[in-house]
């Protein structure tokens, strides 16, 4: 990338939008008063960083990502800590997890320090959408989409990479909460050699069916692996963990699996604890058997979006199994507990997770100089 | 939907663009003056179909299309006969299948009977586009986008159903001429229980990796199953037929392969010959080994954008296998002719597949009244 291309043009909106009352926010379908966006072709590479009014994209209708969906996206938060400070959690990883899915994809690789730099002068510029209460945080989504005019199956020559702002409220209104899940036996999320490993839409696009088909009262699907059908990969949109007899259990990165930022810290929490962690295959008969020698403890999933997950109740056909007595584990709040904790600055950040975002004035000045 | 959703309302462009000339035509790059789009929310179903000049749609950063992938698309053409009429190929099987893709993707289906209305009328509006030269047609690309403003892993309640329309070239600049495919160890396209018998995107955006990573001269790579990784599925995004000691041996549908309208077509047809023809398993170990028996007697792709494309050659690993000394074999010969003859016209319609377009003043007037 050209040195002139990391300035940021900064363009900003004539009047901000009203901003949602704390009662108001729920996941996902309110946005700032700003976007980032920043352009790429074979010829200029990544260009025209800006940030501009949060608006419409016009796109040309044969644009590639409307029809062979060659796009990545990423999500993270900021959080707001009690001294007034935006702070994001670990958002290296996700930009390097961008370039690991633009690798699968086909897509050109971002400058991930240059996009954390675009995030924070972003969240900068709209700190004041951050909502303060307990729980609630502004949601970040970085994504690719591939612009170049062109209905032939082959790589695209023009992308566009955005960053756009959602304010959410807690995931869980009444605190952390047990969910039921369902093992998925007719529907498969992916496969080893496909794209799996990658934040990509084709994933999420094949799991709906699923999770339509779900009973009633199912709040995600447990996936299990494309081949066999037998060994667990993930659940919903988030990886997941079981306590079988002391030892905490994760299915092990194979391909298929996607790599969650929160899964990893969850793994260094644990062993921070000094609690037993195995990253390996877990079949579904194992997590049965443990169940039925009592010897399963807890389960939980883990992402950004709920941090943990904890699950109460696990379904596959008529069998119904209850975990904790489908109440929350002492690991699973732990983990919670110290991972918001983390994120809100209210707790100390042994493994420099937290990086700090520049007052919006400081900030906003050199986007303008 | 709705009786007076069925009146198309037509908003023609003001001035034509610059139709190309016969030598500039290539694949997919170059739109006609006019497309249909037609809009769904949860409230009032597909609504507001409308016939309107082409330009870019303006949609919102937060759509669903751009972040999971929630879309399908269809392929097909219009053919322009030595008397000057417009004519497409089985556009109904096109249109069923893209309800079959909706439900996989739990996007609501479309009137398929009210899309091919549509689509004659636009193609009717935009006749002068379909080009007269030998082998040259109006490729037909039906979509659907989810729109909802959402960040949410949901089915999406807003969509649109979009038809564009390109000039394109001959798929074979001089003559039918056969490839060298090679075949994929490290990717899959899809798997059982995944989207592989969808026509979504992210089959395609799966599939660009190989297609990259794929040796110089390479036109297509031919795909296994995603378990076994030892049966064939499709090429590239062809379905595959071979012959073996007299009889054409095809992949049977089994949940993972895309059921072609030229497949189908190209069964029907060898039936109608007394050829006999096999929809079963096929695996790669016995398409070598009747390579190596000398009884591997022609191999070919069947898709809309080539019709029937020869595979001369097919590589594995470090093996070459030359088919029929590289050479278009008599059944893909007489398969191309005979399928060319049937959409331009040229040849008789035995099975009824010609669907004729009416003549664009009468519909345009339809149209506008």
């Amino acid at each position: 990338m050209e040195e002139e291309q990391h300035e940021i043009r900064t363009e900003m909106c004539s009047s901000g939008k009203e901003k949602p009352k704390a009662d108001q926010l729920e996941f996902g379908r309110i946005f700032t008063d700003h976007m980032f966006l920043m352009d790429y072709s074979d010829e200029k590479g990544w260009h025209d960083p800006r940030i501009v009014p949060y608006e419409p994209l016009s796109i040309d209708p044969s644009s590639m990502v409307f029809h062979y969906g060659q796009s990545v996206f990423e999500g993270m938060k900021a959080y707001l800590t009690s001294e007034g400070d935006a702070q994001l959690f670990r958002p290296q990883r996700n930009f390097s997890r961008m370039n690991h899915s633009n690798n699968r994809l086909c897509i050109p690789p971002i400058d991930e320090a240059f996009a954390l730099k675009a995030l924070k002068q972003l969240v900068a510029l709209d700190k004041d959408w951050i909502p303060e209460a307990e729980g609630t945080s502004l949601y970040i989504r970085p994504f690719i989409i591939s612009t170049e005019a062109f209905l032939g199956v082959a790589p695209s020559t023009h992308y566009k990479f955005i960053i756009i702002l959602s304010p959410v409220g807690a995931y869980y209104k009444e605190g952390i909460n047990p969910i039921k899940i369902a093992v998925e036996h007719d529907y498969v999320r992916t496969v080893k050699g496909g794209t799996g490993e990658a934040k990509t839409g084709g994933n999420y696009a094949a799991s709906l069916k699923a999770q339509e088909m779900a009973d009633e009262g199912i709040a995600q699907v447990l996936w299990l692996d494309g081949v066999e059908r037998k060994y667990i990969e993930e659940v919903g949109s988030m990886n997941v963990f079981f306590k079988i007899d002391g030892k905490v259990v994760t299915p092990a990165l194979n391909g298929s699996i996607l790599e969650g930022v929160t899964r990893n810290s969850v793994i260094q929490l644990l062993k921070h604890w000094n609690v037993p962690v195995e990253e390996r295959k877990l079949s579904m008969e194992e997590v049965i058997k443990a169940h039925q020698d009592g010897k399963l403890e807890e389960a939980f999933g883990a992402g950004t979006a709920a941090v943990i997950s904890p699950i109460g109740e696990l379904v596959r056909g008529e069998k119904h199994l209850e975990i904790n007595q489908g109440k929350t584990g002492p690991i699973a709040k732990r983990l919670y507990d110290t991972l918001t904790g983390i994120q809100y600055g209210k707790l100390e950040d042994p493994f420099d997770w937290v990086e700090k975002v520049e007052n919006v004035k400081e900030s906003a000045l050199k986007a303008s100089s």
